[in-house]
């Protein structure tokens, strides 16, 4: 039997992404979002939703630029704190002793110690309602060479990235393999 | 020391989804999505990236509504069969044994045997290249009783989600908890 939870945005499993921005005076800026994803093949694209309110929403409009990167379990403490606090008020990559690097290929930096970037540039933005979203067309992945397999191939389980539950506000690991896609279902198929 | 892998569609982890619509004849149709999530708090709104070439995307174009169905780990043989065949050569949800409900809030099927459906009303159609991102309204999320915790409240680990992971192709349960958010960084905002 089916509950009723009312009109809510719950969705799981939600990633732990942070947002990279120059703010109007050249300094790196990084803020937590969980309202990532992909959203097109051709151009590769990621949509990121934010608040006005946000210092990074006046970032990107003014760059039109971003980078997508995403964290290790190790920097779980580092992505908390950049989820609670403002970059108006202190520099946060500083803080958590973090390093960024200028990208050549968009107007804005990438943390150094996170194993994987996507370096964006923003190609659309649409009004929804109190957030609005960023599209961005994603010009190179960069990964860490330890986070690639033996053929060079990434590979999630190297990377060890983590999920943000929104129900108990907390983080969690990513778990053991449960089936090979475009295999288990196959029985069915041939049914 | 990071790698180019050049531009293309990687983020962990991405959720695995099952979207439910009527087809032209008003039969239930379900594919699975990895391309989906939360894009706005008010209204409380989802996105959805679909091909053109897909059958629900005629579907969702023409019903303006859809549901988004998040399926448990005991379901992920059907959730690969429901990526793997088309709805124009199957009715892919009788043939997974499943039953559809009739949503009285939108003009879409949800799957009852899956623990959570969140019904949606299109609002805005985005076309961005390949693939057009539906927006849809959340109008109501229902959730099974057996998957809320003894104060009524949602609770990831009784849903018991999964994840599809884009480098292998393959599905990973959701591990242990890593940390409690807005608090294991705390340490950094008092510095």
């Amino acid at each position: 039997m089916k509950r009723s939870m009312g009109a809510k945005t719950l969705l799981y499993p939600t990633p732990a992404i942070v947002i990279c921005t120059y703010d109007i005076d050249g300094k790196p800026n990084a803020m937590t979002a969980a309202w990532v994803g992909i959203v097109c093949s051709q151009p590769p694209c990621v949509g990121v939703s934010l608040r006005k309110a946000t210092y990074t929403y006046g970032a990107m409009e003014r760059r039109r630029a971003f980078t997508v990167n995403i964290p290790s379990e190790e920097f779980v403490e580092k992505v908390d704190f950049f989820g609670m606090t403002s970059g108006r008020d202190v520099n946060k990559l500083e803080r958590a002793g973090l390093t960024t690097v200028d990208s050549v290929l968009v107007d804005a930096p990438y943390i150094k110690e996170f194993p994987v970037v996507l370096e964006c540039k923003v190609i659309n933005i649409v009004e929804i309602g109190l957030h609005t979203q960023f599209i961005g067309e994603i010009v190179d992945v960069k990964m860490e060479e330890t986070t690639l397999d033996e053929d060079g191939a990434s590979s999630m389980k190297r990377v060890n990235p983590f999920i943000y539950a929104p129900d108990d506000r907390s983080y969690y690991s990513i778990g053991s393999k449960l089936a090979e896609g475009f295999t288990v279902g196959r029985s069915l198929k041939k049914e």
